[in-house]
């Protein structure tokens, strides 16, 4: 009989269905990408394509990342947090922070295969970022996420990530942070550090237990493979990451996505930072985390209408089936 | 400037920006469906392939609609509804209903192109089933929602709905009831009754005002085209749906329909009908409705991450789009 279960995070129920099997997700095969393509506006030669760069790393041979403006920006860099309201009709002005991270100069590179030690400069540059944005006064609220493939939202099949600070707290942010001083309240524990000892005690949905890191496919999860990785060290903001853990974060990252890689057939993807505000670091019951998202499930007028997602493969034959990946011998 | 823009019901915001123009959205030209298509399980002949009616429209000629239980349905049919709870594992059993209405025994029909008698007897039959399945003491929501095309996660083409009862409240539910109360309490006023009267007085959103019933672009759309059409009559459930007012809501919806249908190329679409329970019909905050999605842009990372949409389509340009798409002379 299929099961609800309830995601304690945002306390909505996720339908779990044993009518697909891990299998049913491969891919077709995908077309060889090149390492560098002429019309790509992320590739080395075309820089004059994006925005002017707001951050580089780079080394004698060139660029590594890139930073520039998002050249489609859903928000505008100038202006004033203005808000007017007549009726029903609410609005703040559209300003804040649009960016675009270039992960790497090769075309063909994705998470899962990019080595680690660039991977590791992708997520330094996330936290750079982060940091800054959060200076603007504007700013409320920074999310940090990753489009890859058309079914996840971009066209552009360079990897890349974008970083969006917005002028409101998202209401979905707000009531996951309620959800998780609830928990605290009621139980004096936080909800994440809880979920890290439950899980990592059954075993069952683990898929990697670095140093400082965890992935798993969480109890509820809301989709086939949805991953979460979470640092083991309680802390309420992405911006108090040490070194250390950048780097575990960046093996256990790589190795995560390369299980999907490698046994799904590259499937499209989007993964999140989950995170407080730079304040919220101390923060006794916000845990901030990595959400991935593998696109190989269609959301239907059901979910639509509902908000209760329906997915079609058990969470814990879905860990088992990406434990079992076989990946090369130089990840961890 | 792009501005957000506050959805009053779900009490998140939109970030609507003017990158994209209505043309833009119009799909290419899709291969014509034959009116019968003999592989196909919903078309007259392949009775068998379904399990059995449930309840049928019927003529001398043969049936017209089709209810039956889904083959694959999300919930089981059989069972109690039972709880468990561990640590933090919180299940309920999957209980419930699942049933697919066939709407038309014509294999290439759609909401935009079924004459208005059929589309009526359709809606007469989503009544007739959900005050049927809440009979059933299990069921605390139905849902009666519509897939249509692979963008919106259906593989069968054959026009047809689907109704879910389930065994527990979504939360989404219990939240926009709680936003309606909570203006009810601030205003007096039914937020759906206010957001009628606002709209048909600005007009700029507005697409269809018939004798019971207004369809329209939200200001807040979450999407390019979101259209909602909200009954004029006060009331918090669908089942309280009078016969006028189902002929009326047929018309409304098939000339809406037809907008989407000849001005964008047949776009893949869903479509839900929000409501309260039937004992809600005598709320005075809850007013049930009917939203549609064409499901012509892709939702990324970012709303993923953030639970902010973003349209790409300001609202007031999307509906002065489809209020010119000129559509066959017989409809309204």
């Amino acid at each position: 009989m299929p099961e609800l279960r309830l995601n304690f995070v945002t306390r909505e129920w996720v339908i779990v269905t044993a009518s697909k099997r891990p299998d049913d997700f491969i891919g077709v095969k995908k077309k060889k990408k090149p390492g560098f393509l002429k019309t790509c506006p992320f590739c080395p030669g075309n820089e004059s394509k994006t925005p002017d760069e707001i951050y580089t790393v780079r080394d004698e041979k060139g660029w590594r990342i890139r930073v520039v403006p998002n050249k489609f920006a859903v928000i505008s860099e100038e202006g004033e947090r203005t808000r007017t309201h007549s009726g029903l009709k609410k609005c703040v002005s559209g300003v804040g922070v649009h960016e675009v991270i270039i992960e790497t100069p090769i075309h063909n590179l994705t998470t899962a295969t990019l080595p680690v030690e660039p991977l590791k400069e992708v997520i330094q540059t996330y936290r750079y970022r982060f940091l800054e944005i959060y200076k603007d006064p504007r700013i409320e609220h920074v999310i940090i996420f990753k489009n890859n493939g058309p079914a996840s939202g971009t066209s552009i099949e360079h990897s890349h990530s974008q970083i969006v600070g917005l002028s409101i707290i998202p209401l979905q942010i707000r009531n996951r942070f309620e959800e998780y001083m609830r928990f605290f309240d009621d139980t004096g524990d936080c909800l994440m550090c809880k979920t890290i000892s439950e899980e990592l005690n059954e075993g069952a949905r683990i898929l990697f237990n670095t140093d400082h890191f965890v992935s798993f496919v969480p109890f509820a999860a809301l989709s086939p493979f949805h991953i979460w990785i979470l640092p083991k060290r309680h802390s309420g903001s992405f911006a108090d990451i040490t070194s250390e853990e950048v780097w575990d974060l960046a093996k256990n990252l790589k190795s995560t996505m390369a299980r999907l890689y490698y046994g799904l057939g590259h499937p499209d993807f989007n993964y999140v930072i989950r995170s407080g505000k730079i304040g919220d670091a101390d923060s006794e019951f916000i845990h901030w985390y990595l959400s991935i998202v593998p696109r190989v499930a269609m959301v239907s007028g059901f979910e639509l209408g509902s908000g209760v997602y329906i997915n079609p493969l058990i969470p814990e034959i879905g860990a088992e089936f990406l434990r079992r990946v076989k990946i090369p011998e130089y990840y961890i």
